[in-house]
């Protein structure tokens, strides 16, 4: 499907992951997207405390649906989380970014500039955990799209 | 403190972890937890259908509190698990079981047979995936507890 194809992810983190086992999770996720989905992982910034981590978020993500990350946010099941994708793709969004905060969390100017505040879960996650969480989701919303049995298996 | 000695966890999966992250990744976090917390998987018992699978999950776990774990149950944040954690341990509770359920999850007995239902996330997981998520959990809430610095820094 065109619209597929044509939308893209940013995923903007503070902090690169270091675990061993993160980083090969992210890496195991990351390849099975790229047979169909362009999607780019940003850690460029150092950890410059909440107000500056936001300020250099939002900046790399000028012009693209944002989605922050954070434990308070809205919950949303897989399937809600096809719905926006779908919604999305459908409408011609050209890139949809998700941001990752550093020790602090995001700032609340952060919050109220982006288009939806998502938790992962209402655990606190360990950062680099949550990074692998949000790719695993990502490529099961995907292959949820896409009619791919992983959805219903996984 | 000698009650936390005491409180033993089981994690009673249906599926060995076969991703190689995954297996890494639980490694890391038993590792860690083992120098102050007992913790052992078992994984003993083939995929048989919800049933079955439900059935030997209870057997296996017969005398303990029992946590089933299904995207469809409580949402807890870490202060919350780390409360019941509190509870159990001062109450001298010997051990917790968290149960993971097959393709299809639990049946409704099972659910029933629990003393609390626990969602990770309202997010589908792949299960190696929540297994690791519960043990990186599991390890953060003995940390806090423990006043150790991990939860605040991860």
């Amino acid at each position: 499907m065109q619209a597929e194809a044509n939308m893209k992810w940013t995923i903007a983190a503070i902090g690169k992951p270091s675990l061993d086992y993160a980083k090969r999770g992210i890496s195991e996720y990351a390849t099975r997207l790229s047979r169909f989905q362009s999607i780019e992982l940003r850690t460029d910034w150092k950890e410059s405390g909440s107000t500056k981590n936001s300020a250099n978020l939002l900046a790399s993500t000028e012009g693209t649906i944002r989605i922050a990350l954070d434990e308070r946010g809205e919950l949303w099941s897989t399937s809600q989380f096809a719905a926006h994708v779908e919604a999305w793709q459908l409408s011609g969004t050209k890139r949809v970014s998700c941001l990752i905060g550093g020790a602090d969390g995001h700032d609340d100017n952060l919050r109220a500039e982006c288009d939806h505040v998502l938790a992962l879960s209402r655990l606190t996650l360990q950062h680099e955990l949550a990074l692998l969480v949000l790719y695993e989701q990502i490529y099961r919303v995907h292959s949820y799209l896409r009619g791919d049995p992983y959805h219903r298996e996984g």
